[in-house]
């Protein structure tokens, strides 16, 4: 028999049986994942709670828990889907296009209301939890920097950098100043010219590496 | 008469009385700050109280409050004390080899465990509370970016970077990367060669600006 995970059992006929267990309905994630955005911005990451979120989604507990162990690890998937979202790989031809590409998606989601209030919570709970650090570094390695990765690994087959250069280096000249200044300084409106003038000199300093 | 703030009010001959008004004894404000650390290591930033500061400290509540309006000030100061603490500003003449130690220092500091506990739990408060986060960002323009601008500045003088630079990005790019991999992403040792590497690529992007 079908076991359908987020609804009631109900036998079904043998010959249309699926050969896999449980089915997690998509819609009922996405919806879920829809309430968490509106509840993190209702309420607060510290204030929310599973039970708001499944009251929300029109679901029961257990259809979140099924999916996530926690509310931290359901907002870190949320989370890392947001820093993932509308990041194709660019590919403008060189290191400085493909990076000033970067800069401006990574810059609309780190000023994303939820993205500042949320990350410095993560990071927060991360100081004190090795599991969600490890989360957290899996979900930056995927989104962030799997992204950095790739344009600098695209930089490398066009000879732009030296052959041997440090690339986790190269990812943290990448990362770290417009984090900096986006959720540690947090300056609201970036200067003009910013963007572009970031993207030329990080293209300078990974080729000196 | 002269008010001690922080001890019993003792009459005393008229003529020895000085011009000022309540003095704070500095043996006392040390004394908070020295626990104040003893505390954090102790039971963590979020269960620390300014009871349990007072009592370790010797002195009373109000002793603590005279000095500091809570007990967030009261870790910003401590904090930010930290993050200038042995730093001056380095001269070796040249802008990467100002980098290289101010990047050293910057690192040791990080590597503390108070630093890299409590800096994360400050910026999630700073996420909410907009007083917080002027706290902080002062904190980080007297002490972090404040040698930072000085080193700058020193390379204008010297002619190493170009005339009109960006002198608030160049900030981003000195502080940005070792604040990304030492309390984002949680390197515990940095690689050998780290730091020379990442001041000699720093520097060329500064002064492609």
């Amino acid at each position: 028999m079908t076991t359908n995970a987020d609804g009631p059992q109900q036998p079904r006929p043998r010959r249309r049986t699926p050969a896999g267990a449980a089915v997690l309905r998509e819609d009922v994630t996405e919806a879920i994942r829809a309430a968490v955005f509106e509840e993190l911005a209702a309420v607060g990451y510290a204030r929310m709670s599973i039970e708001g979120i499944a009251r929300r989604a029109g679901v029961g507990k257990t259809a979140v828990y099924r999916r996530w162990r926690s509310k931290l690890h359901l907002v870190l998937d949320v989370v890392s889907a947001l820093a993932v979202q509308g990041l194709p790989v660019p590919d403008t031809g060189t290191l400085e296009g493909d990076l000033r590409l970067l800069f401006e998606v990574t810059s609309r989601a780190l000023r994303h209301p939820v993205a500042s209030q949320v990350i410095p919570d993560l990071q927060a709970e991360a100081a004190r939890n090795p599991e969600i650090a490890e989360a957290m570094q899996k979900a930056l390695r995927d989104g962030q920097e799997g992204v950095a990765s790739r344009i600098v690994a695209a930089a490398e087959r066009r000879g732009e950098v030296r052959p041997g250069f440090d690339d986790e280096l190269a990812l943290d000249l990448i990362s770290g100043p417009l984090y900096w200044r986006s959720v540690v300084i947090r300056t609201q409106k970036l200067p003009k010219g910013y963007l572009p003038s970031l993207a030329r000199a990080t293209a300078e300093a990974i080729k000196a590496l």
